[in-house]
């Protein structure tokens, strides 16, 4: 193996210690005969694999003991879709603060349900800052709040959680779940797609405060039904069984480490270095407001943009991968998830010195 | 590793090349210096072992060309929404036929939806036989007539497809897909949850004509819209790329062993050899009718039922695991997908005639 440093937005880098581990045992796990991959999800094998993911979870979050974590399928596009019909509970509209990209398609799925009301919007900037949280315009009867406490392709990021009184707060947390410690108790429902910070892709996490479930749209599918799920125990079908036990040795590397107070120090730290190089150079922009820079998607764009193919071409040589901008905004993003070691963030910046260097 | 068969009704044994081949490459496919899991999704090397999966999967099953392959998520459980959801267009009901458990979970969900005209049932036998076609009272201007080929729980297969004229004939083929040649043309949809005779759980593959889709029940989730899944190449969102690239390791598997003719030939030898162990014997008893019984799900039961925890307990001490009958039907039984080898089915006969000789 080539060491390669993967910057991929997601499906993304995992820990080397959770691969290492997926690879032993991945024909027989524990002296079972059996992969994970194999095991009746109702056996006792996976039944102990998914309660010790879910404790460590919860452990990891502190979630009070009034929430359900429910293992999911479908992404956070099919969250888009689940938030409303369970959370909607008879009234008429919600509240969306749009921040962009993936606002913007929560925003467009939830208005076939219910009237959005866009509380606050990021356009007037481009979408490189956050919109004051005096300045929104929300609805004291809407059914929740929507934000995109990070945006994964614009690299705008929340370092404050809004408070939104009665009304339940509910984040499409999928790119920075567990950057960071997290006071669950502030929202009524997070959710995120495994494949930044949790596990592979094919697996949703959903937190939910249990007193928020029970009432559903009419005409949704069953499998749309948080309170089915919670019942069930995230079993009312066959689950995603090897990323739920994938994300559990996910939860376990992040324990081993020290928890979510730990691994945000060196979040704090990989980030902190590669945007004070892209600051100290005219060669680089940040394209968003310092307040408001991701720990764990940092966009920047090249002063002179004729050398992007450039760029990217020789920093995969130099196995430096996956550092093109998302297509819709162009330039670079450099996705430096938990699972990104602080030697790729180095790698990063000393190659965007030499890159500079003999090209600036 | 101690050697032991893995009898599961799903999720299942895999085949013993594909699990060593995922082992091997799980930290570094191919030299990229990536797991199949870190990849992006939209990747070069992600694409083309998508494209590879899909067009192995095409000649495995000789899928005409006007057919669409969907890699989606959500299990056999989602498609009992979805295809009301995509193929009533416009229409009031459609035709679907008991045959067990799993049509009556498809009948239940279909009802939700639409009208469910059931135009046979197998109640009368206990769900033990398959009611003859010229029983049938369907509806010529029903939207689709769906039926489940093999019944996972019950073990009740059909050996025939039936002729629906210009209805098109939707499959739930979840425990029976890829276990011998099938005519996709006589159908107009197919689907199977991935976890029997495919790959890991969290996949599922959708086979439907081209020319069935587009129409859409209002306020269906966008993530169960077909034609937008076929017109994304199965990229909606981010698909579960870790289990689509073992569904190709799978594929792969059986085209080097011959294809479907191959595997059919194997696997009528394996349900043969139990069977017949079964029927030979006063002592097992086999409850589905001759002309039905699986050739993937073979549920038996002992004549003293006091015996079946004492069987259970020493089977697995043989290294014979989960052969217990499913909780609502009781008894015994052994699923044989195709990567269950011959091997197994011999010992669990040999262990059979033994147990027999001791305790009959």
């Amino acid at each position: 193996m080539s060491e390669v440093f993967n910057f991929s937005a997601g499906p993304a880098v995992l820990p080397a210690p959770v691969l290492e581990q997926a690879q032993q045992e991945l024909r027989d796990w524990q002296g079972s005969g059996m992969s994970v991959m194999e095991m009746s999800h109702r056996g006792s094998h996976f039944m102990s694999i998914a309660g010790q993911a879910e404790a460590d979870l919860r452990t990891l979050l502190s979630v009070p003991d009034d929430y359900r974590v429910l293992f999911l399928q479908g992404g956070a596009t099919s969250q888009f879709a689940m938030v409303p019909m369970n959370l909607l509970r008879g009234r008429q509209s919600a509240d969306y603060i749009n921040t962009g990209a993936w606002s913007k398609k929560a925003i467009a799925e939830a208005g076939r349900y219910c009237t959005v009301n866009v509380a606050a919007t990021a356009e007037a900037s481009g979408f490189t800052d956050i919109p004051a949280r005096d300045t929104w315009q929300t609805d004291a009867g809407a059914a929740y709040l929507h934000y995109t406490p990070n945006e994964t392709i614009g690299g705008v990021e929340f370092d404050w959680i809004p408070d939104t009184g009665d009304v339940p707060l509910v984040a499409d947390m999928s790119s920075t779940i567990l950057s960071r410690p997290l006071d669950v108790s502030r929202f009524g429902l997070i959710y995120a797609g495994a494949q930044k910070n949790i596990g592979p892709a094919g697996l949703t996490v959903v937190i939910v405060r249990d007193g928020l479930l029970g009432d559903m749209l009419d005409g949704a599918p069953t499998m749309y039904n948080y309170r089915l799920h919670a019942d069930a125990g995230s079993m009312l079908n066959t689950p995603p069984t090897f990323g739920w036990y994938l994300a559990g040795l996910v939860f376990r590397w992040l324990l081993g480490l020290g928890g979510l107070a730990s691994i945000e120090v060196i979040n704090r730290r990989k980030a902190g270095r590669l945007y004070e190089a892209i600051d100290a150079s005219d060669f680089y922009h940040s394209p968003v407001a310092p307040g408001c820079r991701s720990l764990m998607n940092v966009p920047f764009t090249l002063a002179d943009s004729s050398l992007d193919g450039d760029f990217l071409t020789v920093a995969e040589a130099a196995g430096l991968l996956n550092l093109k901008g998302h297509r819709s905004v162009g330039g670079m993003r450099a996705s430096i998830y938990n699972a990104m070691p602080e030697a790729g963030v180095a790698a990063l910046v000393d190659f965007m010195r030499e890159f500079e260097r003999t090209r600036g």
